[in-house]
């Protein structure tokens, strides 16, 4: 039988996912029984070590799930098969970074694992931003899916929850700062090198993030103000 | 991009995802550039190699995929954390053989293989006889699925099809003799040993769909009469 009062939760280790976590534990309360990051060939799996650690200083278990045997022909930047794209976040040439079906994959097992280890509720931390180039981010998406495993578990349920789905970065930033969620331990730069670029899409989100929240990112960057003329150059042409 | 005159399917290598195969191949007639099989520790692996050859003698390329890695944690009567259960398919301790959100699972890794081999439909054998077992082979699963991987997946368009899901394995039985499936190399036993069984649930439900459709399973059973009794029993107490 799954408990209602117990949980798992999808940790990248990103700044999303990171201040998911610390929500749930520290602000919803919930028993946190696990945390699952998935490697699926990613060129910044450097993001696992975040997720490691993050889970490691809230005393939860990590679990690693190796998803690079099944995902190992699957075409996405993300996996070394094409270039990482410089520009806006919502750009699109950004969808080259779309990995297929990945959430619905990574849910899917989410919650085989909740069911394994008795926990009825799967946090995943998809909000607002990821919508324009992320279909599988969108809440249209989510409430389909998370009614589809409601009844797929019917003996063993288990509630998919996205609290961040409807607000932006800039308000997880917030949160985060407010639950002191350690953002030097996180990881986001999708080229996962020893500083983050500062150039990839998810850096220009982050950075824009920080700076919309009043806040500095305590990351090092290779590049930290050259976001600031794309975003300028994306808003001439894309915001009325 | 994905073309839906391309199509994946499912293919455990038992009696019913081989009759779909043929009926896409033969029927349908829609171009399968891929048949997927999934590894996830399951005793009866013995399945895979019944696929393989299936798949091989229509000159399609077979994909295993390994999931144990995954799936090790996962507890299930099929994965050998349990014992596997005698007795009528759809008597309450089959519950044992649910493998927590398999289907979600693969439904959901074969969507991101269709989407890397360009391929707009996936295919799988669920049928009228799983559904009292396993709610995730029932319509309503099904339907919620497909709708939530059709949202997820906007720009490289997946329709999942499941043309058995509302007929019996006693007509799938029918349609694969017309078709000419070789049941002979098709397998469902779940203990996975030299012969089928003939008293697990699963060989138990094959027996009598041959015998509703007026025909010889051409597998060799340790023991290939009990089921009938079984039977008896189930139908004295659950048919009216």
């Amino acid at each position: 039988m799954t408990d209602v009062n117990k949980a798992v939760v999808i940790l990248s280790g990103g700044l999303d996912s990171s201040t998911l976590l610390h929500c749930v534990v520290k602000s919803l309360k919930v028993p946190v029984v696990a945390t699952l990051s998935f490697y699926y060939g990613q060129t910044h799996a450097k993001e696992l070590a975040s997720a490691a650690k993050i889970s490691a200083d809230l005393g939860i278990a990590n679990f690693r799930i190796d998803l690079s045997p099944v995902m190992k022909d699957f075409k996405s930047a993300l996996t070394g098969k094409e270039d990482i794209p410089e520009g806006h976040y919502a750009q699109e040439n950004m969808k080259k970074t779309i990995v297929p079906n990945r959430n619905s994959i990574m849910l899917s097992i989410a919650v085989g694992y909740a069911i394994s280890l008795e926990a009825g509720r799967v946090f995943y931390g998809a909000h607002a931003g990821d919508h324009a180039i992320y279909p599988d981010c969108r809440p249209e998406f989510f409430e389909a899916f998370k009614k589809a495993e409601e009844i797929g578990n019917a003996w063993t349920p288990v509630i998919l929850q996205a609290p961040f789905m409807n607000i932006t970065k800039a308000d997880i930033v917030k949160i985060g700062l407010e639950l002191g969620v350690p953002f030097q331990d996180t990881w986001s730069c999708y080229r996962g090198k020893d500083k983050a670029c500062g150039t990839c899409g998810t850096c220009q989100e982050r950075l824009a993030s920080f700076r919309d929240a009043d806040a500095e990112d305590p990351l090092e960057y290779v590049d930290r103000t050259s976001w600031i003329d794309t975003e300028r150059k994306w808003n001439e042409t894309h915001v009325n």
